[in-house]
Formats: C-alpha cells, sequence, structure tokens
C-alpha cells in the first residue's frame, strides 16, 4: 500500500500542484469533477426548525411587518415604498400590508449568479447550495506572533484577499476589516474596494458609508470591467448592506447607498444585524422572526426601486451573552439562530446569507476552533447559500487574523465534506468487495481497487492540519500548528501577486483615479 | 440592565456554585429543569442518511451476515448461534439467516437505563436521547505544560475520573486510558476498574483482557453494590467489549470475556471497529454496512446467551487518511460515518453508541477544537444515544489530555445547546414583545422581562471559554484558555476527592481484595 498512496504531503507541495496558472484551468476544471469537495455543494441534511416552525415564523412576520412597521424611513424611500403598495402613517412608520411582501417574495430576483472577476469562481446562489467566504468590519488584526490586537490597515485587507485568492473552500470575499488607517470615509471607501478587487478574482462584497461614495466606486468597477454593460452583465461587487437599525427601524445612510447600489447594477446583501437581548428579542425565534420581518422590509424596498434586483436575504440575528451584554459570536445559540435563517430563506426560495464562524476567541485556539467548527459547520449542513464570517475572524467580529484563514480553510475543508453527505450506491455499500475480502482475498482492504479509487474522491486532506503519530510528530520536533500557519502566510505574501488585473489595466486606473493607493501587486508587474 | 445580569463569573465561582453536597440535591434538581442543557436531550435534527439510504445498508447487512457470516466463533460461541439457529459451515464461518437476525432484533434489550452509583447520573437510553462521555485506551497522557507525550498511569485514570464527576456536560466515564505503570493484565484490568469505580459516581465503562479477569471484578462491584442483587438491578459499569476483529470475524479473548459479563450482570458495548479503507470498506456507506453487520452479529449472539441481556450498538467504523493508512479520527468522512450509525440503531431502535471527538490533534489547540467541534455537534444533532470519545482525546485515541477535559465540557455544552433545539411557541415569536418595544417601549430589549428570564433557561455559559472584549482581554493580561484548563485541573485534583464510595467501604475492600493499589482519595477520608 505504501507505494501505491504515497505519505503526507507538506502544505507547500499541495498549494503548488494546486496553483498554477491560466494555461492550468483545463486540467483544473477537469480535476474539479472529482475532488471531494467544491463551492456549491447541496446541504439540507441538518435543520433545527420542522415546516410548521417555518410556517409560524412567517406568519409572525407578516403580523409584524403589517402591524409595527418601519421607522426612519428616508424620503425617497417613503416615495418608492408608497408607489408599491406601502402604508406612510401619522406615527412616522411605514407599514407592509401582506399582499405587498407576499408578492414582494414572488417576484423577487432569485437563483441568480454571484460572479467572480474570474468565471471559474461563479456561485450560483439557488437551492440549498452553500459557499463559505470572509466578512466583517473588524477594527484589530491579530498580530499571532506577539499575541496581540492593533488597528486594521488596508495592506492588511489587501493582504486577505491574495490569501483567499488561493484557498479552494473559502469562495468569495467581503472585506473583513475597516482600514482605519485612511481617515476620509471616501478614501476609505475607495480604496477598501480597490485592495479587494486587485487582491482576489473571488466574488467580493464591500460596503459605503454614504450614498455618494458609490459613484467613484461604480466608475472604478465599470472601468475593470471594461464597461458599464460588461459590470452590469457580471457583477463581480455586492454592497453589504446594513439597511436597517433594530428593530425595525431603517439606517438613513445606508438606505441612500442602496439607492445608489440599485441603480448602479451592484447587488444587495441585505443586512438584518440585531442582537438578541439587546437589540432583538432574546428568545431565539424571536430573534430569528425580526430578522425576517426585517430582511423582507428591505427586500420589499429594493424590488420597489427595482424589480427583481439581485439582493441576498441577509438575516443576521447575533447573540449576547446575557451576564453582560455582550455579543457572543461563536456559542451554540448562534449556531442554531444561523441555520434558522437558512430555513427561512429556503422557506421563501431565496438566496439566503447569514454569518458562522464569529469565535469569541481572540486567538486561533482550541476555543476558536470549537466555536468556529460547530458554528459553520451547521451552517453548511443546514443548506445556507452564503456562510459569512466563515473564516479569519475572532473576538465576535473585533478581530481577523490572517493565519487563522490558512487554519480554517483547512476547517471548512471538513465542513463541506460534510455538506457533500454520504454516497449510498450499490457500489459504495460493498456487499460485493467486503464478500470477497473476506472470502477470498487477503482479510484486509489495503490497496483493494475500490480503495484506491475513493482515495482521491471521497476523502478530504487538510494542507496544515496535522495527522502525524505521536512518534513521527515528536522526532519532527512537535510542531505547532499556528506556527505552520505563519509560515504558510509569510510565503503566499511573499510569492503571490494578483495577476487578474494586467499591470496595463492597473497603470490606467492610477493614472485615472489619483486617489488610489499604491499596493504592492503593481510594483510587480504581471 | 448590567445590575440585573452581573459580571463574567471565574470558573471557580461558578463551579463552587454549581458543586455542593448531597443536601442541595434537591435544590439541583429542581435547578436542572430549568438548566439550558443537560444529559438526554433529544436530537435528531440531521441526518446524512435518507429512510431509504437505511433501508437499502439494512439490506445489505442481512446479506452479508447470511452469505459471508463470521469467522473464528470460539466452541461456547459456535454452540449459542447454533442453537438459535445459526449455520456453521465447513469452511469455519458461522453464518446467520435474516430471520435470526430480524427475530433478535424484534426482540433485544432496549430502552434501559445505565446506572450511576449514583442515581442522578442514571442515563435512559432510548429514542434519540443524547449524552456525552469518554472512552479509549490511550497508551499516553498529553503533558500539556512539557508539550510531550509520556505513557498513561493509573493514577491518570483516577484524575480523569475526578475531573469528569465534576463536569456536568461529561455523562460517562469509560476508561480513556491504559495504565502502562502496571504489567499484569489481572492486575491492570482489576485496578482500572477500582480507580473508575472509586473516581467518579457517574456510568463507567470497562474493559477486560481475558474471560478469567471477569470474575475478581464482579466480586469487586458486588461487594461496592452491597450485594449481587443490588448490581444487578442497578448495573453502574459497563463492558466495552471488541467481540469482532474486522472483516467478519470473532475476538476470541473478547468473547470470553462477553459471556463472563453477560453472566454477571454486566451491560455489554458490543464494539465493532473496522477502519475504512484497511480492515473495512474505503467507501463510506460500505464502512457503516460492515460495522451494522458486525454487531448485529455480535447480538444475536449475546441475546443466544441471554436474551434481553442489555447491549449497547457499538458500530464505530473509524477513517484512515489514504495517503499513509494512519487512522483519522477528526475528519469530516469521521462525523458522517458516527451520524450515519446513529440513524442505523435508531433504524432498529436499538440503543446506539458510537465515537466523535478525536481529533488528529496531538495538543488542546485550534486543530482539535474544530475537529471535536465538528465531529461532537453532528453526533449530537443525529441522537446518538452514546457519543464516546468526546472529550479529552487526542492523537487519533492515542493520547488523553486532562486539561483538554475541562475545555470539551464547555464545547459539549455548547453542541448540547444545539441539540436541544429552537423553541418554537407564540411567546417564543414574540410579535407581542417586538410590537412593544418598537411601538411603546424603550426601542431595545435590555432589562425587558422577557431578556431576564430567558437568561437563566435558554442561554449557555461556558466555564473556561473566553468572551472578554479585546480591551478587557488585554487588560487581564492575554489571558491564554490552556492555561485556564491547567489551573483549574491543578484545582480540581486537590480539592476534589471521591465520597460517594465511603472510607469504610473502601477499607473493607482494601482489606479483601489483597492487590488494590492505593489511590490518593482513600487518604483523604471521607
Amino acid at each position: 500500500m505504501s507505494a501505491a498512496l504515497g505519505t503526507q504531503d507538506s502544505p507547500a507541495d499541495q498549494r503548488s500542484r494546486r496553483s498554477g496558472g491560466r494555461e492550468a484551468r483545463g486540467v483544473a476544471q477537469a480535476t474539479d469533477n472529482i475532488q471531494p469537495v467544491r463551492a456549491g455543494l447541496e446541504g439540507g441534511s441538518y435543520g433545527p426548525l420542522s415546516e410548521n416552525d417555518c410556517e409560524r415564523i412567517h406568519e409572525a412576520v407578516l403580523t409584524l411587518l403589517e402591524t409595527v412597521g418601519f421607522a426612519n424611513a428616508i424620503p425617497s424611500c417613503i416615495e418608492a415604498l408608497k408607489t408599491a403598495g406601502a402604508i406612510y402613517a401619522d406615527d412616522g412608520r411605514i407599514r407592509f400590508p401582506r399582499a405587498l411582501v407576499l408578492d414582494t417574495i414572488k417576484r423577487a430576483g432569485r437563483h441568480f449568479t454571484l460572479c467572480g472577476q474570474d468565471p471559474k469562481h461563479d456561485m450560483v446562489i439557488q437551492g440549498k447550495r452553500v459557499h463559505y467566504g470572509t466578512a466583517g468590519a473588524a477594527v484589530h488584526l491579530v498580530d499571532v506572533e506577539k499575541r496581540e490586537y492593533r488597528e486594521a490597515r488596508l495592506q492588511d485587507i489587501y493582504d486577505a484577499a491574495r490569501i483567499v485568492e488561493g484557498l479552494d473552500n473559502i469562495h468569495f470575499f467581503q472585506r473583513p476589516m475597516v482600514a482605519r488607517d485612511i481617515a476620509d470615509p471616501l478614501n476609505m471607501d475607495f480604496n477598501t474596494l480597490y485592495a479587494c478587487v486587485t487582491g482576489t478574482s473571488k466574488h467580493i462584497g464591500t460596503s459605503f458609508t454614504v450614498r455618494e461614495n458609490v459613484k467613484p466606486a461604480l466608475e472604478l468597477l465599470y472601468a475593470i470591467a471594461g464597461s458599464e454593460e460588461n459590470f452590469r452583465a457580471r457583477p463581480f461587487v455586492s454592497n453589504s448592506n446594513a439597511f436597517v437599525v433594530p428593530p425595525m427601524k431603517f439606517a438613513e445612510d445606508a438606505c441612500g447607498v442602496l439607492e445608489a447600489c440599485v441603480a448602479g447594477g451592484i447587488p444587495i446583501l441585505l443586512l438584518s444585524v440585531g442582537q438578541a437581548g439587546a437589540t432583538a428579542p432574546a428568545a431565539i425565534a424571536g430573534a430569528v422572526v425580526q430578522a425576517v420581518a426585517e430582511v423582507l422590509a428591505g427586500l420589499v424596498y429594493v424590488n420597489a426601486i427595482k424589480p427583481g434586483h439581485p439582493a441576498i436575504f441577509g438575516t443576521w440575528p447575533f447573540v449576547s451573552d446575557l451576564r453582560t451584554g455582550a455579543m457572543s459570536g461563536g456559542s451554540g445559540e448562534q449556531a442554531m439562530m444561523t441555520a434558522a435563517c437558512a430555513q427561512m430563506a429556503q422557506f421563501y426560495d431565496l438566496p439566503g446569507g447569514s454569518p458562522a464562524g464569529m469565535t469569541d476567541s481572540k486567538l486561533p485556539d482550541i476555543q476558536s476552533g470549537y466555536e468556529k467548527g460547530i458554528t459553520n459547520v451547521m451552517a453548511g449542513l443546514s443548506g445556507l447559500n452564503l456562510v459569512y464570517e466563515s473564516a479569519g475572524m475572532h473576538a465576535s467580529l473585533l478581530g481577523f487574523c490572517l493565519e487563522s484563514l490558512i487554519i480554517d480553510n483547512d476547517m471548512l475543508g471538513h465542513c463541506l465534506r460534510c455538506v457533500r453527505g454520504i454516497e449510498v450506491t450499490d457500489e459504495a455499500l460493498s456487499v460485493d468487495t467486503i464478500s470477497e475480502v473476506c472470502l477470498k482475498g487477503p482479510g484486509h482492504y489495503l490497496g483493494n481497487e475500490q480503495t484506491l479509487r475513493l482515495m482521491q474522491t471521497e476523502y478530504f486532506y487538510p494542507a496544515v492540519g496535522d495527522r502525524f503519530s505521536p512518534k513521527e510528530w515528536n522526532e519532527k520536533g512537535r510542531p505547532d500548528i499556528v506556527q505552520r500557519a505563519i509560515n504558510e502566510k509569510k510565503r503566499i505574501l511573499a510569492e503571490r501577486f494578483p495577476r487578474h488585473i494586467s499591470k496595463l489595466l492597473d497603470d490606467k486606473l492610477r493614472a485615472r483615479f489619483g486617489d488610489l493607493i499604491q499596493l504592492p501587486r503593481s510594483s510587480m508587474g504581471g
């Protein structure tokens, strides 16, 4: 067997085999079909809610939208919603008749594709297809070597994007940190977008502070796409939009951004970020009810502006530690809440995106591992289309860690393997194989034809995860996984410079947009 | 809110509130009803197999038992099985007609209770009720402070038992290590049992090397119980019995032990420990088929000796890393395999026990966390009755770690919270609460009556898990979870000495059984 199966590869060996330029695309795609895991695997084998539970949540949602409605709508929002059939009352709240909500659900955009700059990273968002990615607005970068938190910088966002570009189990890149080294909001929004789109060819998510900041961003995106039509045909950036201040109030600036993004052809992640026990009910079902109501209000809003515009059902209810009131992203309660949100998106056949992987731990330690593992695998098994925050995040969204991206990529591989599930076919049931091995064969399955065949297609192998025996581990100097990730990060950041935006195009962008900050890639050519 | 909710407790604070002597039992039981998690919560919200998949596995199993059967049966086994209706053929294999298997499944013992010495730890094993516990035969103890592996000793088993005694989310204690400091097998078996039963009042699992070693163990157990009748009425020890050498061969010594334990009134954990790609098919479904076939053969055997004797459906298929052939306990494939086994136990309405939590990692690190988190939560969600290996284990069963027990107890609390699921009632849907907060109230849920009430009953709080903000964490000297567990372990081992076996009884046992090794508890009185 040893000759046939080979030995455990180093992560660098594996990476160098996996990477390769555009010329290797054909080979890579052919190989993808037999890979044990990939983007868009179908989940759905887990769900905390029964069909009846979903119906009851839906009824509660319709009641709330009709009777409580939303405060703080901006004039353009009121105008659009009134035209669509919403009712603006003397108490300053806008209410949503159930017929309007039901009609919106029926007609809303669904089953769409979130594009990458490179089409191989396109994500078809429908059914129970699962994709894992980053997200967040962490103000700190975790310095693992010094065991400390420092302010996040634009370069960190760019580095995170470059790392994600090569990690197979992280399928999209929503900007995970805030560039604290850029004070001006317009400059920050613009360069954050630039750092993301130059750092990775996977689908990007980003935010804008105010409506006015969307216009220059669109100009940049249209220029990268080659034209406005090109971008509208294949939008490779979506807008993470916290249009609601829970409970049930519009966020004025975000609504302005939403309108500008819809007009410009950017898909919207409709974010409801309530916190159970603080800005949402402490009851888990109640927090889900409020999140669903809020996102559906946003969906009515988007469709009132532009029917069918791609929007993601972004129910993001968070959990509080009720002893302190602080957010607790890594809890079991959070894991269930996220899975319940996935089920509600499926109930409406809408593209669902919710958070998992938000550990409370400050460092890539055992707590980080189990909190991320539990929340991410449950999100995947529930068939959530877009699992945000799934990699790299710490301290309940306050710290982001580049080394954790690399470690979490292994974890997400295991999660995806679980999402894929167990194949039960006559061949897989193995009656003939067992009979042969027991009655005629060697009494074991080592080197068996079935074993050799399934090795490549049925089993996921981690890149930095350690499977040495205690003896081997000891002989190799008792390696530490975090140190292995530090080394791997340094290697990637020294070697991986983006080529999907050519030097020529980048120079043009730089000539046209004077505010663009120089990032290392450009100096390398490409 | 701050006044009402208080601050984050230290683990020691929480522990001291939770512990307390027998006099506090009434209070504890009353409190248990409103605790967010407890033993025996009902799982079942996840399952990798469809009903049809289970039927197909069942059919494959019946075919294998009828056509392939088992080799290496000992004479008493052949005798019992032939009497029951099995067919012993010229090729030395004993085969099981499907009518015999189906009849055994119908009549087998089920819905029984695995008792603790203290009845508060009794586990009712039925339906999809979930219990987490330890198990294993690790030859190493993980010395976390030195980051090294050393040989496991009897004292380590005793210490593990004492730690588990006070951890609420570890419900039973199967001996997790081999006492490498006792060379004589009889002496080792006997003192291992003694270390377990004196260390904890929870249900115990243990092994015996050969048939002859069961008799003195039974004498010890009957003496502790007060009489043979008492023990038979409330057996607080079960026998972990690897009666099969996969594929499809009886293990001669273990079969002798099995017969002696059945005769003596000890419940049997029928263990089939195949390894996919080595001693079981590489196809996941096939590995499950073989495990189910093997355990059902064991069930026929037990019931042929003593109809209805309590036996646990111990399908334990393991995963190989097919690059090296080494076992990989922490993989996603393992997580699914274990959950599929839970579903097959449910398919037969038999008490299921399978492994999860067997990380490949050598230390309590991030890999340990995600591998244990993923495998344990999926086992729980699948409704597995007894999740073995769920705490403390490392290096794919080769190393056991006392500090990990303490950390894993938190992780299992989160898992149990997920097993419990989401309550969807009119009250939990919170329509009235949301309306009141939005239309009349303060616009938030802090200090809301619902929030304060649900804080104690709906949310699980970790003991050593860290939920500080980065600022607090920094001010507190950036605490490390492993160091916190080391401190907690030292505190427990210095303070917690068993009292469920009185000093008087222990002295009697010691006088009667000359081979008992002195353990620290006895010197403390009690």
